[in-house]
């Protein structure tokens, strides 16, 4: 039995078959070279279908068909919010899809729910009821799973962290994103590294002979291995926001596990310790003693191997109708 | 059929009967009378079997035993920490009435769980499978469900919203209780109110003529009445926070209802649209117009409801085993 898995992120398409176990027996990546509105739209489709048509062809047809979106996906309409991807501000994929792919099931759901699904399948929460996964990229999602299920909220928005208010008083730069994305994304630490050296005008930092624009959370880095004072106060604010948010789920969901991934854990994997330590003044002690903080497995690839297990959760539920 | 509850409070016991619609029967107030450790479970364990035994006499036996407890009921042993009953670090309340019963299912749950289960059953909630009931009293303490199910969590031990981190820096005075708790729950308002006051030795205010120590939240509610410049400041100050701590609860979570209970919630319910109106602020901005505020209706039962909910529940379970 296989199971197919899709992963779209803004500017490719990330194609898995799996086994049921969780093997990884086939993957393939499509850039989106710039497609926009229904063209995403086909290019998923279609090479579900010519996924689905090729494993046919190898006598292990495709049991059912897993969609990892970077956005929202509304269960109730089988459409898709993804702010990355140019007119798809409700788009039909799931009907597409279905259209292409025949009588195979298919299910969708948002990239942050995948992530957890995937760390639970075959990476760091293997075994867990109650974990989270936070990423932290350009912005900042959370994908959180309770009684062993994810948790999608009322209307299919749950585990939006970034809009998480750690600091009074609220100022008008946290409208676009949230004062927890503001302060402590990708984009966050390149925003607070540009007001610090805006704010010290004679400031000594590799960071302040770059076009202050261009700055990215990578500079950041870069400057943070070379011992740059600026690049390690940028981190320190950021370890203080990332520990305040840790100790704000662990008080109120009392996780196993909390797994850190997206663009910025990589590099900011070894401050894990550090955001312990933060987390731990503020949470409730007792689940502060209880939870584990790591970073995920399966790098990347959560994304993909969540959609894997969606496919194989929807697959169990439709065999228990 | 008849389901018999008990909401084991700090100095009381209130027992009641209901039936598997919700309609409640019969209602009884024990006090515990300075009652410590294993006199409390005497109390509740003779209760519910002298109940219990009535019922039989009636004619319709008591079919399951739900129990709300003032703290955590640890699952995984059925025992409780209540903090403020003596000796319950680790109650063995479930083996103590168990044998007290006899055949009669018995589930304990914590009063907070309790409280959102009653108000979906009878009260605010009904119809929500996401909802969270906000308790601020003393202290303060979530009832979250989700999927429509309490969240307990790893080590039931989630809904600890009063550690919420809300303010940076983090201050030493905040280890007894958490930021949250600090600046909103009634004792909160206290301290508050005696801060300010400590500050401005000069200030013209009802709350300045009473003894530091002796102020309360009912005094602060009394001064705000009367137009006290100094109270209208404390209850601003409590608003700021309950109003992130809501935002921050329909970030991530997003819920259909947060339900306001407690004693402050209580005189604080004229504030649901100050509060609302402050969460807009910071919370994921379409989360926020999902969401409704509203206070709870069935105001200091909320628990006893919720436990008969969980009664019914727990049989229904053992029904479907």
């Amino acid at each position: 039995m296989s199971l197919l898995a899709a992963d779209l992120g803004g500017t490719k398409l990330a194609l898995a078959v799996f086994s049921e176990e969780g093997i990884l027996l086939t993957r393939d990546v499509a850039d989106l070279n710039g497609r926009q509105g229904k063209e995403v739209g086909l290019l998923v489709a279609n090479s579900l279908r010519e996924r689905a048509a090729r494993q046919a062809a190898l006598g292990d047809p495709v049991r059912a068909i897993g969609i990892a979106v970077p956005g929202i996906s509304r269960q109730a309409t089988g459409t898709v919010w993804a702010p990355n991807i140019p007119r798809w501000e409700d788009y039909p994929l799931e009907k597409e899809v279905r259209e292409a792919v025949g009588d195979i099931p298919v299910v969708i759901d948002s990239d942050r729910a995948c992530c957890i699904l995937g760390e639970v399948w075959r990476g760091a929460a293997q075994g867990c009821s109650h974990a989270i996964f936070l990423t932290v990229g350009t912005g900042i999602g959370a994908g959180i799973l309770v009684n062993g299920q994810v948790l999608r909220g009322a209307r299919d928005i749950a585990g939006a962290i970034g809009w998480l208010g750690l600091d009074k008083p609220y100022q008008e730069k946290y409208i676009p994103c949230g004062c927890f994305e503001y302060h402590a994304s990708g984009d966050g630490l390149a925003r607070v590294a540009r007001a610090i050296l805006a704010e010290n005008p004679g400031l000594q930092s590799p960071l302040g002979e770059k076009k202050p624009d261009s700055i990215t959370a990578h500079d950041v880095f870069t400057a943070y291995y070379q011992g740059d004072s600026l690049a390690v106060q940028v981190i320190q604010h950021a370890i203080e926001y990332w520990g305040m948010a840790v100790a704000n789920l662990v008080s109120l969901f009392n996780p196993e596990k909390i797994i850190f991934g997206g663009g910025v854990f990589g590099p900011a994997i070894q401050f894990i310790p550090d955001i312990y330590r933060e987390a731990r003044k503020w949470g409730q002690p007792i689940s502060m003693t209880q939870v584990v903080l790591e970073g995920a497995q399966l790098g990347g690839d959560a994304g993909l191997y969540g959609a894997g297990r969606l496919a194989l959760e929807h697959l169990t539920s439709l065999n228990h109708r």
